[in-house]
């Protein structure tokens, strides 16, 4: 059950912050409106950082925080033990961080014209609309992320384990890393949860001139991240990270 | 006696860097004129890192410097030893914080005609007034601060401690997060002594074509930070965090 | 081979996501199109994060990257174990780091109509065209990088050695501030690998409407690099750090 | 003698790369033309972690960088030894980086047209000429800088010491945040080297086009960051930091 709670309230707070920098972005009258792309590509990094913290404290030692990444750690341990629990956990958690956003920036919604506009502070949509490049781009990104923390954790990096309380930090590093150059072309959603569970609640919320849920993308955005850390996890037992 | 000092200059610290940033970025002719969301949100959060270290050397162990969040602990831990000698010393702390930032900015507020613009560099303000959105935003975003916060100290996080020196870095990270990701919609006060401390400056100071010190949302970010923290403090007590 | 296969891959990552981020901030319709000096500095810095601890999972202890900077440490040590073979694994890295990022930002291409744009995401080019000053910016740059990352290293700056997993992170300061201060004049190659594998890579792959890969300007960042960090390894061994 | 060639070879480091990022982000066709507030204030940053590490490596255990630093620190402690040498070395090495940074942006002072933006790339100017005001910002600002680094020093912050090799980054953090939150103003010189050995390196070197070196402005960078510093460091020795 921990490994659940712990995905779930870490999940929560991923996407409570990482939604919330899109939506205090994008979003009409609001302080941040027009930061660009370092505030929001720095504002999914902490959110990371965030959620890490929050999933550790609240009883998932591992803190994924994102179905994919799990599946791709499960294959390059060979042990599923907690995966379903904790996929389960995260698609909850992203729908209620998606709900605490729509609360958090609630007299913003009317204000804003563009549904697409209020669409992107819940799920991704792509810079060009090319589903196999699309894909190509989450299989890559999540390829990179997964195993870029893979390698960061080996012990060839930190022989002693990482010094106490700053792994979290740099896995946002490595996320930062991801949405500042790979995020140009999907918008980075290298992980199931992130875009299903908001996706999810974005067709649920009573959002004020809300459009479509965009659901003819939502495969894209699941399939792609789950095949590319599977992939990363395959090449990490193989190196032996 | 040490608290009260300690917490005093260690808020004059916070408000001096993080109302500094504000100026900075608002006021007519500073080198930092319209510098953006980015540089706000850094500055407020390498504020929180200034203002725990120099809380700590002048004596307070704790470096709460907001009020809302020693509540928090108080009520987390089932202790308030000290909690009313830090409050006081927070509040004076940022009217004198307050005060340093309009010497140091002095010949910038005579240049600048928006009343409101100058307000700003002490007080929030939302971007879209609505007592009830605005009182939420600020509970959600104290909530997020303080169980954070105390999720990083966990001892499922960093089981022996932080690396030295580290962690001041790691809390103004989520409260740079904070920023970024919930700031946009009242301009993040979580913290009644930020927001009241200079507030009543502005009122005191001769700022040259001040206007009113908007009084009427006062309350807000003093109620929205204290509910917020001490919910926060009731939920990580229940998770043992 | 394994110092061989680690720089290929350490090199692929820092290529992927360092020639990443120019491509999402200079290609038509990406998310992060103009998004400017600051994200495209903190995209090469966190590539260089991400490159060393590839390289060092995969089999490079070392994890130079580059090989000026790997001819420097063997001109201060007066050991060149192994050199040829990085230097062999960060150019073919490279060329394989910048096909993936033509393969990640596959659609934009084509809408981006400059062809200087497009190559600026494979190889640099001087912002003002001036073969001698050129030379000494990329020599100064290099000398500057591998000066300070020697010194960092120096038992002077950590006694017992860097706290655990921190150093791949202070190294990406180094070449944040390599970027931010020295990067304007000819765009920091600072590498040989960086520039010449990807300008190799632009001069193969089928790029749709691409220019020639300005061969002519090749030497420089080649040339200039390698002078660079010889000097700085000739100046560490002096100073006995 | 070491402490004055680490000194020296510091303060050229934390020139070259301080205003080099100025250099950068002013003149004409540099490719961080106009890149802003948190570029300037991020390379100044970066600039002081590089200045510490090289000031170290080649022999300055204090690496002040800084002789009102310097001196607040001979203040708190009671103890001169060293200091004359360390000023004397500061103030040549910050012209040294001074002429660095006039060579690697060569090409590039030809073009800019404007006198002062020049000098701007050499030594600070405020942003409201006000010599009462100005002199008061830059005491400000460097009691801030030296209480804060004090204070962060303290046995209080880190009983055992910082995590090795930490501390550089967390001195740097300190300085962006006095870029971003107190620079607005007169541009935080906060260090006489910083501002006296490029200016008269500004007088000396054949700039093309150059005004004058606004020597009636030139006491104040020097004077004030003294009186600030040493006010720091009495203060530090009364409460023991």
């Amino acid at each position: 059950m921990n490994i659940f709670l712990g995905e779930l309230l870490g999940t929560a707070a991923l996407i409570l912050f990482g939604n919330g920098v899109v939506a205090g972005a994008l979003l009409k009258a609001s302080k941040a409106e027009n930061a660009g792309w370092m505030v929001i590509t720095a504002g999914w990094a902490f959110a990371v950082f965030v959620g890490i913290v929050v999933a550790k404290a609240c009883g998932s030692a591992a803190a994924y925080l994102n179905p994919a990444f799990a599946i791709g750690m499960a294959i390059r341990h060979g042990d599923w033990t907690g995966i379903p629990q904790a996929i389960a956990g995260e698609l909850l958690g992203a729908m209620l961080g998606a709900a605490l956003v729509f609360l958090h920036y609630l007299p913003h919604w009317r204000g804003t014209a563009d549904p697409a506009i209020k669409r992107a502070a819940f799920c991704t949509a792509p810079a060009l609309r090319d589903v196999k490049a699309n894909l190509m781009s989450e299989i890559i990104g999540t390829f990179a992320l997964t195993f870029a923390i893979g390698a960061m954790f080996s012990p060839a990096v930190a022989p002693h384990g990482m010094a106490d309380g700053v792994a979290p930090y740099l896995v946002a590093v490595i996320v930062w890393a991801i949405g500042l150059s790979l995020g140009g072309t999907t918008g980075y959603a290298i992980n199931p949860a992130r875009d299903l569970g908001p996706r999810i609640a974005h067709a649920l919320l009573p959002i004020p001139g809300k459009g479509d849920s965009d659901w003819r993308y939502a495969p894209v955005p699941v399939l792609g991240p789950v095949i590319g850390a599977a992939l990363a996890g395959l090449a990490l037992s193989r190196i032996g990270a």
